[in-house]
């Protein structure tokens, strides 16, 4: 009976830990150059599981078709890309981005994506506290909507090369803390490994971050050495100096058992051949995450 | 008597926190097409009491004629930069790096210089726990030799964005961790606004910093908005969005009372005209500093 149970486990067990692609989610950006419904046959052709999917990939088009596309394609939708950029120093302009981070929320909904991704924001004309008091009322202001739509927030720690326009939360600790202060399960974090891998208390973190049911999602790509480019030069996972199966063990030592999703931002993989560099982020999905 | 007593002390008050040009110390790399003995005289002309060398400047130059052209020029040395470089896979190499800033050590005394700035570096291919242990481990091999020289060593810890190459030290408080670990009041922290603008920490850890005796310098520039390249297209204070007359006060806070010390890399002014650049930033250090 023992070694009947023990079998019969041990898929599962396997399931959780090889890098087969149905575990694989990709964000449409990556794949810039295709249309969403060229991504969703391509993913799903390769056998992909998820897809994120970008708003600008969305321009024009029905999200409750796509959402029933995307579904009849096999994929599942991980997440609606991005809302935030709540800070400004105009508060008339800080409840108009409230407004879009609500309109955001109802395409996540459409699309039949459990969670929004929020890209905080910052105003460089202000200091950063006031920025991140700005983000944490903006977050606060969505949760009733949140709620009413079944969608989650997710705050996503930012590179602090990004600090000045982009987002004033930069540490994984800085979003655990505001994600625990919000004070709604709706609200969570989004681990990236190209934002935090420098952070000397990155491991501890992630333990904190799963331990307060905050772990909603993990986002991987690699750092490209040399850098030239701050927004659209990252790697493929293998290629650069993280060490991102590293950094997965202490996601699911902390308890996270979701989706890998690869985001890359690459002018030069953008220029090249979309499905040779899908086969190449499957193969480094399988040997280098 | 209290009135006499009271009017005497104040110019020394005012000193301290007035930004008259006396305190304000220059990086050579800052005006990079001048030649040191150019900036020498450009500096000493305007009112300028420090002068920061790096190393690039010193090229085929007589360093003991060179610490004593500063001198008559009215020039106080703050540092020799840049020393570190320390962690490599290869052990021989980190050897080689250790004698290198030994006789980076040797330069500094030569030129009267009391501190050597450490750029810590990193190397890509191992963990940055491991590039840490190595960089420690180098600074320890210098204590003795920084002791018999009479140079002080500054770690300077280094924005994230340089983490794959140039410093695996990328908060003040590791920085300051280290430094008071090293067990030794030769080694301290230089505190630069462009690498820790943007961490949430910044004020408790340069009050540390400061109460531990371990505040050695204090380099100032700026964040530009939109930042184009990652290494050479920094701001004159005041031009971008890091808040150096707060982080300032917190540094004097913390009982720092040397050098304001610009240190600008950016092809664009070094395309332009120094003496113009050269009035801009003292300018800028009286008004936004």
């Amino acid at each position: 009976m023992n070694a009947t149970y023990g079998s019969s486990m041990k898929p599962v067990i396997n399931r959780i830990y090889m890098n087969h692609p149905g575990k694989l989610c990709l964000h449409t950006i990556t794949t810039r150059p295709w249309p969403v419904e060229t991504a969703a046959k391509k993913y799903a052709a390769a056998g992909i599981g998820g897809i994120s999917v970008w708003r600008e990939a969305l321009a024009g088009r029905d999200l409750v078709k796509i959402g029933r596309m995307l579904g009849e394609e096999g994929l599942e939708v991980v997440s609606l890309v991005r809302g935030g950029f709540f800070p400004d120093t105009d508060a008339g302009k800080r409840r108009a981005a409230i407004e879009e981070n609500k309109r955001a929320l109802e395409e996540a909904a459409a699309l039949t994506a459990p969670l929004l991704v929020l890209v905080c924001g910052a105003d460089p004309r202000q200091s950063p506290e006031d920025s991140r008091k700005q983000i944490f009322d903006g977050i606060l202001a969505l949760i009733p909507h949140a709620e009413t739509l079944g969608v989650k927030l997710g705050i996503e720690p930012l590179h602090p090369m990004y600090a000045d326009t982009r987002s004033a939360i930069n540490t994984l600790k800085q979003a655990t803390d505001m994600a625990i202060r919000s004070d709604s399960d709706r609200v969570g974090v989004v681990v990236d490994v190209y934002h935090l891998w420098w952070d000397p208390n990155l491991e501890p973190e992630i333990a904190r971050c799963g331990q307060s049911g905050k772990l909603f999602a993990f986002h991987i790509s690699d750092w490209k050495v040399p850098t030239a480019d701050l927004l659209n030069d990252r790697e493929i996972m293998g290629r650069g100096c993280i060490p991102v199966p590293r950094i997965r063990k202490w996601v699911e030592a902390a308890g996270f058992r979701d989706y890998l999703e690869v985001e890359i931002f690459s002018n030069r993989y953008w220029e090249g051949d979309q499905d040779k560099y899908l086969s190449e982020i499957i193969e480094a999905y399988k040997k280098h995450s």
